[in-house]
């Protein structure tokens, strides 16, 4: 995926997605810290007219002079996810995002993709880097994800041994998530929101709702921790997740 | 799980569960590297006569007047994992080796036990801190994962929208893996070693083989990474895991 740096032709710059952690701006690594401050560009995904959190974790890092550049997602969630629409609308949007990184890139100049958690874990640095990894050189600096943020946060020993863990999205249905969760040691539940009440479900009904914890904004400021079971209401924020830990066989 | 600061009684340290990172020293995270130099107790597993390979990555930050423990593994490769004398043994092995941290507890000290990737994913910290939370205050500081450091130096995108993500030790058996393999979009499989002839087994017969990566040390000096169909022999090292990417829809 790398070019050859003696390769000929003219001196093209680099894309590095950035892994920014979960939240708390001390989750960063070294290498990233570095690779913020390095980059002539830095670039993040971001709702239009909210502020990108990725940004907000690595602000302290921002240069004046560096260039930035927002890619904002279109306003597509009146539009069911699983729509052609959709599916074309995010699609143009990627192609567009990284035509706009690519004229960067083609000057020569070093491109910061901010991108929370871990960046090929369920990350939108994702769809850039497969466009772009063809054309440029490329690196990713891994990122601490929101599972491992969520779970230290938590002091909650997730698995040991021959535990399998299982990582699902609370998209999946309801008989789908059931039968997985029947079948794990850990699991981590990643994408609640609305899914809430069915993640809560399923995991009655696999028997597992007892030790699963509710992690909302975990490392972040304002971050809370709670027994699922204890929770009363269905509302979950975009930055939760649930933690189911195996290791049942303690010492 | 953390002692209330305004408790009466003598002030006891602290239990910090430092995740050091898949072997590159760039990985540590800012509040990894401020943990490790503010503690004054540094604690690491190892197998005796070995160095700690968690020692090595964090070397750079140790100061000189620190203490250092070194908990070294009893011998117990010759005993078979599930038999009665291997879990006695490796059990005493942690309550001498919490016990050891507990005394530097007791005494006020800050204790940073230093471990490889995430701490509480498949770490031998898990089993310091459940002997030590109930009595002494802990924090966790989450590390990048093995698999996080190994796909992200592969460039391989794992995971994206509903894909399930699956964790297996490669120490289950061949019908197991074989099962879960073929039912899963993404997977990692650790704890190679001699398991490796196994997972290759149980890859090809998931129909899972074609996209399987093999990792080597992923991150460190003398990493290396290929496409396990094309690994002739069968020898793994422990610093060693194959990555099954999810993903097929890629835009
Ligand atoms: C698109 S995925 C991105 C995951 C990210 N790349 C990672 O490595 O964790 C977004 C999901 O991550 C989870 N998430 C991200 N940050 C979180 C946080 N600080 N606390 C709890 N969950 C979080 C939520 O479940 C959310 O639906
Ligand atoms: C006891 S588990 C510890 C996992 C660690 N806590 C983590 O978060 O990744 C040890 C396993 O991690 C994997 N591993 C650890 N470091 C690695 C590396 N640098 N490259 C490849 N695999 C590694 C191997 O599969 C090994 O069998």
């Amino acid at each position: 995926m790398s070019q050859c740096p003696g390769e000929a032709g003219p001196v093209s710059g680099k894309l590095i997605g950035v892994g920014t952690g979960p939240g708390d701006p001390e989750l960063l690594t070294l290498k990233a810290v570095r690779a913020i401050t390095g980059a002539d560009v830095v670039a993040c995904f971001a709702k239009r007219g909210n502020p990108s959190n990725a940004r907000a974790i690595v602000a302290q890092h921002l240069r004046p002079g560096q260039i930035e550049e927002a890619l904002d997602y279109p306003v597509t969630t009146e539009i069911h996810r699983h729509a052609g629409d959709y599916k074309t609308q995010i699609q143009a949007f990627y192609d567009e995002a990284a035509e706009r990184l690519a004229a960067h890139l083609g000057a020569g100049r070093t491109v910061a993709v901010l991108s929370e958690g871990d960046p090929l874990l369920y990350g939108s640095y994702m769809h850039l880097h497969v466009r772009l990894a063809p054309r440029f050189e490329t690196e990713v600096i891994p990122g601490i994800s929101a599972m491992s943020g969520c779970w230290s946060a938590a002091g909650l020993p997730l698995v040991q041994g021959d535990d399998v863990l299982t990582i699902l999205p609370g998209t999946l249905d309801e008989p789908e998530l059931t039968r997985r969760l029947a079948d794990t040691q850990g699991a981590v539940i990643m994408k609640l929101g609305r899914n809430l009440p069915k993640v809560r479900a399923a995991l009655a009904n696999a028997g597992r709702l007892d030790g699963a914890l509710y992690v909302e904004r975990g490392t972040m400021n304002n971050a809370s921790t709670m027994a699922l079971s204890r929770k009363v209401d269905d509302a979950a924020p975009y930055f939760s997740l649930v933690l189911v830990p195996g290791w049942s066989a303690r010492p």
